[in-house]
């Protein structure tokens, strides 16, 4: 299957661009940039040398839509409405990196993003590409809202307990700390190596449009949640380590296996051996989730880990559209 | 006055003696070790060649009582308490950076360190090295328990708030990050640095010592208080940033005003501006806690930051002595 | 075929893991250590749960040899010589990745590494593993020396230049960085993590082992060769970028094309396009190296880079393994 | 003493600033920056939240020179030599901490920095800002050059053998090391963490700006100098480490006294004891610069280490500017 990557220059970009330059199935037919369009992929990514030599291509939709089959958008928000509309109207499977298809209506959308959204009919398309939970929509899914990185490290390990009543979810607070490229690729005073190096702290406090985001997909569990979420820069690249805290009345045991069977049989999903702590190394390079539990008396702390570019944004994209084409979940990405 | 440092060349000895060669009454006249007697103490730390190159002494206390007047007590907890009765018995002022003198009494801290403690007669003498709290106390003391450096932390910007009853103190949650420097000099699998770099977690989840010492200072504001508290290791060097959720029904204006007038002339103690938060890097090196609040309908998220090695220990230790000996707070530290 | 590693719990073990792993052909069927030995792999190093969980055996070398075909060596230099004459004797064939039968003659190596050898019979037989010089040998070989991590990134950039005799082999200097990885996994004063960070220093300046290694495998290519090489540790994990300054009356062109000609396909060997430098991280987690040169009047610099654990180490050895066995140069390594 | 800092807001200029707060006699009276103009210079730099307040006035000069009788300029080459002709008319001391008036000539400066040179009569009065080599012209100097970061890394420690006839001055090769604080506060793909971080590279092979200044300045030793130099950027904020490589007859001890001798009395300057290495932690947020030499036959090799913002820029502004006042050259810098 040929596929094309929209914005194939950013961070996600590249994260897509590596995994699927090894995809048994998927062959990278397309990579388009506005600003680097004409030269090789290797010139923006010199690692690449020798191994993802095409040539960007311009944004032209038209063009793009004629040689591939399924489409990764790696856009800011709001660009991402009209590509993913266009190429939906061409029959294409998209996947959408961007927040303008996760928040389940326009109206919620506008309130969070303060821009219009424009494409209000592909809501009822677009499925959380979170294929440990909403698996069965992905299979007959033709887009797919990749979910934000933090959301993912929030919600996987929350997601079973809430649904099964095991916790208290009307007052969890979230303490997320993510590496740098969680910033993007663009420069500013904000990622210099030296404002970032020996330096750690939150930012967006009590103000992070991920937040909404975790509520928003917790509800869907049938109960409603209500999260505290604050992120943090740590002075790394890659990772992001939530330490999650609430309050629960079923011992550790029952929790964990609450965890374990509704992830039964996903491979991505590592609920780690009591006592373990979720690291970012450890999960670096992968598209695993690890998750662990503690306990005394009646509060409870998870601590989760993913790779923000992976389980967190380009990884969980291809794992949701080998779903939404019938491959196994796990193609390209063990 | 001549100054002692038993057990000088750990980081916190080694940041002691860097703040000592500078400080204007305060002259280093004998820096011991058990392991490196005899070197010059800029062969162990060479940044100090020409500057600090007495020579080691060994731990022999008589030894040292003769040479001194204060002394600061780098040593493991345990090792402080024969340490502290001795020095004090010879009429010495005594700064002890371990943990032996921190939770006011016998039964606390052989539950909570699981080791007898010898000395129980010094706890009525021991005042808790703050200044900012227990600025009179400390006055007339011999014997100052530097605080823990997490504690430090959580403690400073939460102890006005309780005093004062403006916050829920019966379930806060204290998510404390801290640079590798907390974990001491020794090395080991979890110092080397391919272990720290690029890496991030939690360690001793809801089992960590300071827990108890945040949770018995703070009820020395007349309202008990119960924190959560968590420790993670950033892969920095020096610092720590805490984040503390609780709730309140005050407004922002109030609970910041509350803390300013707290420490109202108190010169380390900087309540930023709103909108602005703790970071590492505005405090490495100095003697600052940085505090900085945000609230959203009645969750409050204060963020403390401090060096771990200054404000969290050598720099709390001098401060405090400068004190004890009638000198300015500041002296040394500005 | 069924692959042992004998002391596979170091970094350069790991490495060899991550990377048979996933080799289409080599099956891991033996881990092997001294110390770990019960505990499933994946204990040691917990980004492998669920990936490789095998359970870590005892260094019993005939047990071992009875479950495998081809053994990697990741012992300390001298261990090596020992379980490299068993696993020959057995009619496995061996990749060594320590020092032991890279000097070629046993004089060298006691002069060199000051303790005994004594498996001199060895040294006929061994081949030192770097296929894109001594690939002919390779094919029929038993035994490979896998190269040292520094000599690999100075030999092969001037291999080709000195064979042809297009530069001034009689005062080569190479100053070459390393990531702390190339420290090894014991934890010291040298490798905590704030000895490391914010720090970058020479080591070993005019007394490193690599360096007759280096001047040693020069040699081969029928022009003596005297290199001086100063090692540096930059605070990184992963990498090694060489510098190399030497005088040439050739052109650029010429230099270029030679190296290219040498190693026409080559497919790890990237002469990178004029003006470009040799950046560490373009090849972290590859089995490429990267080398530029440059050019004014008639002095040259020459910059390489390499992942010091895989073409530096781990790498290397399967790749000449692949070669010993028959299997295409890449396999496993792209 | 009235002190202006002219471009305030860049890193040497913060680095000065928090030199100069704790100056005994030079004041602060005056920081400037055309985009931050009306900011507290604590709004730029938190750390100095209640430490350094003053409000950043326009690069007005008129009014800047009416506050102040000392000047350092912080400003991009070309720009100086304007301000610098202001204020020496104005019959201000001036501190040029650009490149402008380091080349001795309106020729080489052109030919070197593609720009004219608008203020030929300035080459006259302008004197290096090496105290240790320049003192006395510095005694009676308006005007200092302060000497380029990677120059005064290379230049001190050869500049006494040259002198001497020590070593072959005729093929010299200066391989630096420098982190990334060397590339200025400017935000750029160069700058981003995720480039740096965890990489190593050099740049400006054979076409850096400095290598004219260390071959004209170490040719003011009477001796002419041909030194190679190539730059690297080392994933640290601050420190510069050079590894120099030369051949002597001259035996160790013999080529260490010679350097000795040449700055006895110099207290920045620190000769380490064979064996050790020049680390650049070990001179970190100091004006110390510290020179080891290794030798084997007729090889010489020289580490050297500077803080490159300190020593190899602001400190070496400030102690310049001691001289040039009549102050102790330590002055504010121990």
């Amino acid at each position: 299957m040929r596929v094309g990557i929209v914005g194939a220059t950013g961070f996600t970009g590249y994260e897509l661009v590596k995994i699927l330059a090894k995809h048994p199935v998927f062959k990278i037919n397309c990579l388009t940039s506005t600003s680097l369009a004409g030269k090789p992929y290797s010139y923006v990514y010199p690692s690449l040398r020798g191994v993802v030599d095409n040539i960007i291509e311009t944004d032209d939709y038209e063009k793009c839509a004629e040689k591939v089959d399924i489409v990764f958008l790696c856009l800011p928000h709001t660009a991402s409405q009209e590509a993913a509309d266009f190429f939906i109207s061409k029959g294409k499977k998209v996947a959408d990196l961007s927040a303008d298809f996760r928040l389940g209506s326009k109206e919620l959308y506008e309130f969070v993003y303060k821009v219009p959204h424009t494409k209000e009919h592909l809501f009822d398309k677009a499925v959380y590409g979170m294929p440990e939970i909403f698996g069965e929509q992905l299979k007959n899914a033709d887009l797919c809202a990749v979910p934000g990185c933090y959301p993912t490290s929030v919600i996987m390990p929350l997601y079973p307990l809430i649904k099964e009543g095991l916790i208290d979810s009307d007052y969890i607070i979230a303490d997320c700390k993510s590496g740098l490229s969680g910033a993007g690729k663009t420069p500013s005073d904000k990622t210099h190596f030296c404002s970032v190096h020996e330096n750690f702290q939150a930012y967006s406090v009590l103000n992070h449009r991920h937040n909404p985001e975790i509520n928003y997909i917790l509800g869907k569990s049938g109960k409603s949640a209500d999260v505290i979420f604050t992120p943090h820069l740590v002075p790394m690249a890659k990772g992001i380590a939530s330490t999650i805290y609430t309050k629960s009345h079923s011992d550790l045991f029952k929790l964990a296996d609450c965890i374990k069977d509704f992830y039964k049989g996903r491979p991505f999903v590592r609920v780690l051996e009591f006592g373990s702590v979720a690291a970012t190394a450890n999960v670096r390079d992968t598209n695993f989730i690890d998750i662990a539990l503690f306990q005394k008396a009646d509060r409870l702390v998870i601590t989760s880990s993913i790779d923000n570019l992976i389980k967190g944004a380009s990884g969980a994209a291809v794992q949701s559209m080998n779903v939404m084409c019938g491959l196994n979940e796990t193609s390209g990405l063990l």
